[in-house]
């Protein structure tokens, strides 16, 4: 049984073949919790086609069931979390750090599923030693994708520790993005949110001021709060063209923006950027990269991402859950076969 | 007597009223040393309109003839190197190092000419100590803008010791930023000309190696060069859309693109940026920042940006510099009163 998507606001949970080792690199996981990923919402809401009906789901936490040949390192029964861009851990690109442009770059295609197959288990994986607390399935959950993709808005954003921070975009993301930047030691970290339930978390993860206004009036509310200025690092975790907008009118000359939402009808605006020395970096998360060290803040309990969630259903609810994060009743939806 | 444009390769030096004290933060210099830069050649060839003839010229070397009443640290007599954007050197901006977005942000409108204004004097000027040997004269000149210039954008691409760095353009500022990279102990320099005596001076400012190749074949070469991956960083010097492509086709993941061509027809690619990480930063160069250090790389010898200038010209034959440079005949004149 997995998810499928066959068209708009058509999410179907159905038979399908379970996925099988294809190449020796490969793992299959039984997974033990899946989730709703904004860039989800990009095919139901159909501004990405679908041309064919596909499973669909990319974050999952799970137990080992079978590896390939070339995995030494797991074997059934292991408990991971599955980062949504698989890699090998060793090619040149990893090494630098950039785990998601690895050479042999794979992604979880069926998360939202009973199964999922990871390419490049062995260097793609991270286990726990043993079945975590239940307390900490919803965090071990946030690092598959949305926890560690605000970590890499905040590392490209060049959050450092005394500096000041805006993060543009409220969802899971853009909630995560202010809990990195609060943990790299940004004096000031400014939540850009009008949702109470969203500035609440983003406050119970460090935000220091939540500025509700948006356009020109979001920009002089966050100057007010900066002493004048704009912010130092800026964290834009949504990708559409309002929010690239928001997030360069925010940024202080010699800013950068991280960006990690995929980008949709966003532009990078040339003359101000270069008028005023702001930079734009980020991207597809290396999530591999940050994985040790963020699977140690949670199993130490010192960050709680999985507040993110705020909807728990079984995965043959997962049509409902697509609902309650398009209308945005939910932040994120959290699923369980 | 300045230059003055009055339209498409209409370039004329003319009588024209001096300039005078404005404001009390200014300062005359009778200009010593002029010259005329790349993005002079915009409005010259009419991609940027003149709607009014008016005098050019934005870099200068001179003697101080007069300042106003707020200027402390200069008098009658000293010979200046002028930033070609003014800043008071303690906003809150300068303090970041972000002196060309000063709150009190001038820019020089005369350079090419017997005297010029220089706004916000007190913040802007570095003088030097008496009136330098003729020798170091080029290099003083190409603080002003040039070199300045190619530094920011090497700063802007991240450029680091031991990292690799490959530079998109072969005008001055391009092989200023040769010179910058080299500097900062990159181990590699790839100059990308397939002019030979651009190239020359590339590799007298040291370029490791020269790419002549261009597009998809330029960037397999330098993949060659680079074990198979493009440059940490990339030196983007020219600002037209053929340019910030081939930036990017020779970045690697992770990468940064430093650009500091002021932006004609040029987009930047956020598919690929995201895809593959690769940022872009940079803008107008902050030259006060690293004036006081390049002015002592200049006056020890340890630099000699000067090698860019391979046409020399009485500032009367303003008009024949242009044509040099728009054809290519020259990388980048001197000029002198």
């Amino acid at each position: 049984m997995a998810t499928r998507i066959h068209g708009p606001r058509d999410i179907r949970f159905e038979e399908v073949p379970d996925p099988r080792i294809k190449a020796p690199t490969d793992a299959i996981i039984k997974v033990h919790t899946a989730c709703i990923c904004g860039s989800d919402l990009w095919p139901y809401r159909g501004e990405d086609e679908t041309t064919k009906a596909h499973t669909i789901g990319h974050e999952a936490l799970g137990v080992v069931t079978e590896v390939g040949s070339e995995v030494r390192s797991f074997a059934e029964g292991d408990f991971v979390v599955v980062p949504f861009d698989h890699c090998d851990n060793t090619c040149v690109h990893c090494a630098a750090g950039m785990h998601s442009a690895c050479e042999n770059f794979g992604i979880t295609t069926s998360g939202q599923a009973e199964y999922a197959r990871v390419t490049q288990a062995e260097g793609s994986l991270v286990k726990t030693d043993g079945v975590p607390d239940d307390d900490l399935i919803p965090s071990l959950m946030a690092l598959s994708d949305v926890m560690a993709t605000g970590w890499h808005a905040a590392v490209a954003a060049g959050v450092r520790e005394g500096g000041t921070a805006v993060v543009v975009g409220d969802g899971a993301v853009g909630l995560c993005g202010v809990l990195a930047a609060s943990q790299m030691g940004a004096s000031t970290v400014i939540a850009m949110s009008r949702h109470a339930s969203r500035q609440d978390i983003a406050r119970r993860f460090g935000a220091t001021h939540v500025v509700e206004e948006r356009g020109e009036d979001g920009a002089a509310a966050v100057r007010d709060i900066l002493g004048g200025v704009g912010g130092d690092a800026v964290l834009e975790c949504v990708g559409n063209g309002p929010a690239f907008e928001q997030a360069f009118l925010v940024a202080r000359p010699g800013a950068t923006v991280g960006f990690v939402g995929v980008p949709h009808g966003a532009e990078a605006p040339l003359t101000t950027m270069f008028g005023s020395n702001i930079g734009l970096a980020g991207g597809i998360a290396p999530v591999r990269r940050y994985l040790p060290d963020l699977l140690e803040l949670v199993m130490t309990r010192q960050i709680e991402p999985g507040l993110v969630f705020d909807s728990r259903l079984p995965l043959s609810e997962v049509a409902e859950g697509y609902r309650q994060m398009d209308e945005r009743e939910a932040i994120k939806v959290l699923l369980t076969p």
